[in-house]
């Protein structure tokens, strides 16, 4: 099947647009990037989608694809070849339950008070980060690295056997705080490896080549021997 | 097919539980519920779910399943008859852009400062609600009102043609609001319509019938004709 070509509206920081980002490259979906700063709500952006969050999929025939689980769910359907959720209607569930849990829980404990105050903040409005929020985060980080960390010892990938959706949730996601330098890969040795072999994959060579302007990539973020 | 009876594990004032509810009811599957109180952290419940987040669900081999949409998703498998999910690959995505953007947007944005500040603070606390917050969670709220009832002016249900998951898990949101007396129906029309169709069904009747502690459900709440 040829397919044409898609165009994805992504902020190189929103761990749900390099959710998408990896989806389309693991499926061989070829599609072009815009880059956009959710906060400007650039009329053309608005104009695609009036709620304006990221990321945006525009199809070859013209229609939008919003809200990135249901994108995810989408392109998994359109190439069916490569299935991303799982084997059994169990699996499907355990799938979707990392990949959930991430997009809320961890979005929210996590990813939102660190990144939202030590970058996007500064991005935003040039004003000072939440020091005691920056603090929060990263301690709820370290609850959430000693779970994987326990995963990974029992599982090839984080949702069973084979690589799918929570694979690239979760990378996605820890991906921009290990371009921050938050993550201490050598305490998490199992979930190092699992991470390893994720990052070694081609779809994750875009990522790794993103550089986010003001910001300095950590030493290894591109390293794929860490 | 005879399904044997599940556990669902709750808190009456949860949405993505209520969703979980209406879904199971909706699909005909038989089930008890054991109330909750999220904040507890009851060992029994931590037992079956270590992160503590509600709904649960124990299946009858005793397996348990989290995560609300993981949930849906694997219920709407479990019984093809009933498909809670679309016909097409396009009417999924837009049934799953409604329920990820309620479940996320809306509950950050209305669901969490409005009955989080007004409700859950005081049972879990008794500390003095944010005023402020609350302010903000009910003007957020008319924005999302005044889309829903826009959507339900093109479209006899909220994903499209038929009774979705989109529908069940809006008005999940909204039941609550709707006990709390949040919602000014009149304003609304077609939203009212709309919420009078899916009030009416038989999956609705439990939520209609649930007290919560110390706290009188709104005049209309399990009125059909309000």
């Amino acid at each position: 099947m040829t397919l044409e070509r898609r165009t994805l509206y992504h902020f190189q920081l929103c761990p749900f647009s390099r959710k998408v980002r990896l989806f389309l490259y693991e499926k061989g979906i070829p599609f072009g990037l815009v880059p956009e700063l959710p906060w400007a709500r650039r009329e053309g952006l608005l104009a695609l989608n009036p709620v304006g969050d990221l990321p945006v999929l525009v199809e070859p025939d013209g229609s939008v694809l919003t809200q990135h689980n249901a994108i995810c769910e989408y392109l998994n359907e359109l190439v069916p070849e490569l299935n991303l959720m799982g084997e059994t209607a169990k699996g499907r569930a355990e799938i979707r339950r990392i990949t959930g849990w991430f997009d809320s829980a961890f979005y929210m404990d996590v990813f939102k008070p660190l990144v939202g105050e030590r970058v996007v903040k500064a991005m935003k409005t040039g004003s000072t980060p939440n020091s005691l929020m920056i603090r929060a985060g990263r301690d709820n980080l370290k609850n959430y690295l000693k779970y994987l960390d326990w995963l990974t010892a029992r599982r090839p990938y984080l949702g069973g056997r084979w690589l799918s959706m929570a694979d690239l949730c979760v990378a996605a996601h820890l991906s921009v705080l290990d371009y921050l330098g938050e993550i201490l890969w050598e305490n998490y040795p199992e979930m190092k490896l699992w991470y390893a072999i994720i990052k070694s994959r081609p779809s994750f060579n875009s990522l790794l080549r993103d550089k986010i302007a003001g910001i300095m990539p950590s030493e290894n973020y591109a390293n794929l021997d860490f």
